[in-house]
Parts: C-alpha cells; sequence; structure tokens
C-alpha cells in the first residue's frame, strides 16, 4: 500500500487530496456549524444528504465489468443485486435504513434488453428485500464493457446516530460480523448486506465505530484506526477462528494460507465492529459477533501470534487508481 | 425513432418496460397512497427521495468517454463541469434547488493524478455555484475510457410542488428558455443549468409541465407531450426565430437547414416550459422565455409552415441503447 506513503496516484491519495479540498468549500458552501460539518464527513461510509441532520445519509458505488463482476460468467441478474447489495452495505456500516435508490447504467451494447432488464431486476429485487425501492436512474450505452453505479440514501432510526468510522477508541473491542477470506469463489456476488446485525448493534451495544469489508479486513480495519486515531492487536488464535471455509479451500489451491485470504481478500461485505471494553460477551455471541481483537493507543496495527510475539499487519488490499 | 414503435430495444423501450415493472413494486415496497406514489413517479427528471415527500429529489446522470464527452479534446476540469450540470439542469426542469451531490467515477487509468482532481475540480465548482456542494461518493479505476456519474438531491421551494413533465395540458403555450441547435459547437459543456429561470418561473406563472432538453427540443418536447397525452403545434417563424446562431453555424457546414439542428441537436440544456394559455407575455418576456407553438387536444405533434401547411415533427434525437 504505496498510497499510504509517498505515492502520487492511489484511490486512497486521490480521496486523501479531494476530502482537504472539499472541506474547506463544504464548509464555505453550507452555512453550518464546526459540529454540523463533522457530522459525517467525506470519506465514511455514506454522506449526509443535507447540513445539520446526520438522519438522512447516502451513499454511491459503481461497479464495472471486468474489474467488479465478469459478465462471460456472472449472470446480469446477480450483477445487479451485487450492486446493490454493495450500497446497502455501506447503510449497514453506518447502521442506516435503506429508503430509495437510484441506478444509472452504460450498458454494453452487446447487451440485449432482456440482459438489460435482468441487470436492473437484480438490483430492484434486492433492494426490495430491503425496503429500498429503485426509484429513478439514467440509462446510457455505449461500445465498451457495462458500467452500473447506484446510489442508496438511507435513514438513522429515531434517536440513534449513524455510526461513523472515526469513533474507535484504545481499549475497544474488535468484532467481525462473520468469516471472512475467499469471498470470489461466490460470496462477493451472492453476499447479504448485514442491515440487521447493524441495526441491533446500534441498538443493543453502542458501537464507537464500524466499516464494511470491501477491500479488505486488513485495510479496511486500518481504515477505522487510521480515521480514529489509534492502532489495534489482533490474536492470531481469533483471526483463525473467524477465517471463511472459502478462504481454506482456496489457500489449497493457491499455496497462501487462509489466514492471508481471511486479512487480504475484497468483498467480504462483514462488518467490522468497534465496541466499548465492558461490551457483554453473550450480547455479542447472540450476534453472530466473532472476536479479533482490540483497539490501542500505540498506532501501529499488529497482530499477536500465538506465541505471543506480535507481527505488523500489512494494510495491504484492493485499491482502486494505482 | 423506431423505439417509439415497435423495436425492442432502446433507451425508451427499457425505461417503459421498467417503469411498468417497478410501479408495481414501488406500489408493493412502500406504503403510500395512490397520490403519493403518483407524485413523481420513475421516469420523470427527478425522483422524490421519499415516499410521501415530494419536497426532496433526487436524480442521476452518468457521462461517458468517447459518447458524452472526448477526453482527447475537452478539458477534464470541464468534463466534471459538464457532468455535474447535466444534473443540475435536471433540478432545473422540477423547479428544485439543489442541496448536494455525490459523484462515482471510474477513472481510465491513463488520467494522471491530476486529471482525475480536475476531473472532480470541475464537478464540485460548478455544483457550489449553484449551493450544491459535493460531499462524498466513490472512485474507482479501470483500463478502459472514463465514466463519472453524478447525483444531486435538491428540495423544492416553500409552498411550491416540483414541476412535472406530466402535467401540460392543451392550449398550454409552449416556450423554450433560450435559443437551441448546435451545441456540440461547445455549448454542450459550457451551458448554464437554468436553475434561477426555472425558480422564477415556479413562483410566477403557474407552468403545467417542464423538461430540460438533453437529448434534443422535438424527442424531449414530445416526452412532455406522451406524459401528458396531448399533441402540439409548433410555429415555424417562432421556432426560427428560438434558432441559435451554433445551429446556423453548423447547417452551413454540413447542409442541412439551421431549423433540423434547433429540433434534433441534443445538449442544449434549456428549459421547454408549458404555461396555461392566459400567461402575460410581459413576464414571459422578461425571464426570456421564447414562445414556440401551443399544446392540442389532438395528439399529433405537428409543426404549422409559415404558409399555414402542417408537417408532422419528427421525434428523433439521441436515445441510448438501440
Amino acid at each position: 500500500m504505496n498510497s499510504h506513503g509517498d505515492s502520487s496516484k492511489g484511490e486512497l491519495e486521490l480521496i486523501r487530496r479531494l476530502s482537504r479540498e472539499l472541506a474547506a468549500t463544504t464548509a464555505e458552501g453550507r452555512s453550518s456549524s464546526a459540529r454540523e460539518r463533522a457530522a459525517v464527513p467525506f470519506g465514511d461510509d455514506m454522506a449526509a444528504l443535507q447540513p445539520g441532520d446526520p438522519s438522512l445519509l447516502w451513499t454511491t458505488d459503481m461497479l464495472m465489468d471486468g474489474v467488479d463482476f465478469d459478465s462471460a460468467r456472472h449472470r446480469w441478474y446477480d450483477i445487479g443485486r451485487k450492486a446493490m447489495a454493495a450500497n446497502l452495505s455501506d447503510c449497514a456500516a453506518m447502521a442506516a435504513v435503506p429508503v430509495a435508490a437510484l441506478c444509472a447504467v452504460a450498458l454494453g451494447n452487446s447487451l440485449s434488453m432482456d440482459d438489460a432488464l435482468d441487470l436492473l431486476r437484480g438490483a430492484r429485487d434486492c433492494g426490495m428485500r430491503f425496503g429500498c425501492p429503485l426509484v429513478g436512474g439514467d440509462t446510457n450505452s455505449w461500445d465498451r464493457p457495462t458500467v452500473i453505479s447506484i446510489v442508496v440514501a438511507a435513514r438513522t432510526e429515531a434517536g440513534r446516530r449513524p455510526v461513523r468510522r472515526c469513533g474507535a477508541r484504545p481499549d475497544d473491542r474488535i468484532f467481525v460480523s462473520g468469516p471472512v477470506g475467499g469471498s470470489i469463489l461466490g460470496r462477493h456476488l451472492s453476499f447479504e448486506p448485514r442491515i440487521e446485525t447493524a441495526l441491533a448493534i446500534n441498538r443493543q451495544l453502542d458501537p464507537h465505530a464500524m466499516i464494511d469489508i470491501s477491500d479488505g479486513l486488513a485495510i479496511d480495519l486500518w481504515r477505522v484506526l487510521e480515521a480514529s486515531g489509534c492502532g489495534a492487536v489482533l490474536e492470531a488464535a481469533s483471526l483463525e477462528a473467524a477465517v471463511h471455509p472459502d478462504a481454506v479451500r482456496l489457500a489449497a489451491q493457491d499455496g497462501t494460507t487462509p489466514r492471508e485470504h481471511a486479512l487480504h481478500d475484497g468483498e467480504d461485505f462483514e462488518l467490522i465492529v468497534f465496541l466499548p471494553p465492558e461490551v457483554p460477551t453473550d450480547a455479542c455471541r447472540r450476534l453472530g459477533l466473532l472476536p479479533l481483537g482490540h483497539a490501542t493507543r500505540d498506532r501501529r496495527f499488529l497482530l499477536r501470534e500465538r506465541d505471543g510475539r506480535r507481527v505488523e499487519v500489512e494494510q495491504r488490499g484492493w485499491e482502486h487508481f494505482r
């Protein structure tokens, strides 16, 4: 992840540079207090739609043929489903209830009308299961691979705040909402956005920070640490208990370790959750949360092996624009 | 425009088929009254973001390199500006005040960091001029031409409804907010979204229907007629007075007529406005509105030549996915 260092390119660096500029102009353009501006800034899983109202959020995700899906292998219906589900996963990350969606597409000219309808039906049906109707969009075509961009608006529940990625504190306990790694074997298309889990966590457990795993457990967890200004120690034994069987299968094929896949594979779309140290273990277990470790004042991101040795976790994962 | 007839492909046919399906599922998914559902349906310039609240609207527009812009000739800043302005033009079409925007991009790998920043700065700066900050987005890259998709949320002014495209009535007078045709000579990049004009029209003139010209005067005007269940007669003399000098220049180059360009060129981003028959001429003139003709009960779309002869207007224009 040289973009964390001195790289002049990379999605993170682009977002970082743009965020700096936008922070200034957003403050100018909106007559909001510093506190309101800070409510949900550029760079979280969702953004506040209106100044001074962190209860209405929105997010957008763009998927491209050959990058996020492969139309030669995947069904258009499943591709549309994934495009919607990726946005709904962002809603989960903020503990927000989806309200409605828009969909813009650049359809490859080779698609039939039925392909195009299947793509949109997949998105629509997935949205509907979460109370999030597709209410409009923009339909385009071109002689290139298909691009689909969905935007979802969501509301926080009454009396609840959105859970941001910058609220983690030293000694927080770190959990993941399900086993991770090896999503490329199929779950990257068929995953379930963890909205119900996220809402339950927000109602019951006073979470300090959450994020969904889109680019990888290590890099997305690191994003929370960076935004919150702390570090973390993951326990190797806990991590190994959170490895998905797909990661084991994949490791057997490619000669790496299941743990590598669990740490660095993208598109698990499980939640990483930071909870106060005193959180009741029972409640976490009931919600299916798997412990990973804890946050630290020390800003390093470490893995504690079973023998007590601590090794640095690489902040490696999928990053666009490198 | 065979998609109006029996074509099995074409953006309009796709939207038509999807709208039929979505109308049913949206009704299921939202516990809203029939009247609320009808407030702003799929297929207008913007959609209602929340059921039962037509005051908060949103829209999305996707632009693709080689289709909506040409990165070999256009500056990235201007391309970003256009992407934002196209969305703001949709706000104008509904007489809505922009609130905030999100931006998703698939950046071609050949772009430098500065190119990418310029693209986003162009979008941001254009939004800021209309009080519409860019508050978030999704940054991706690939080995293909750049795609930029912006979504804008907007509010109606207090006590005002959004102006829809389905409200035109027989005998309405039809206007355009400025001269049209030949936008390809430059205005397709540099156009001004007609938000101020639209808000003034909505405050002062009780408009029955509006739309912005994205695909062409004839086809976009026809969309209002189709949505409203009426026809129209345009006056040739009026149309000729609404021809942009660029249309004249272009006609001199390509051997067609300025009128053809005025009727069928896309991306003028002027407003087509349907006003009650009794609207005061002075008020229209003050707002820069140019008369074109009137709506009719007869569903045909006709042009009355100076000699009184009536000819059918072709509903031809830019249509994606054909």
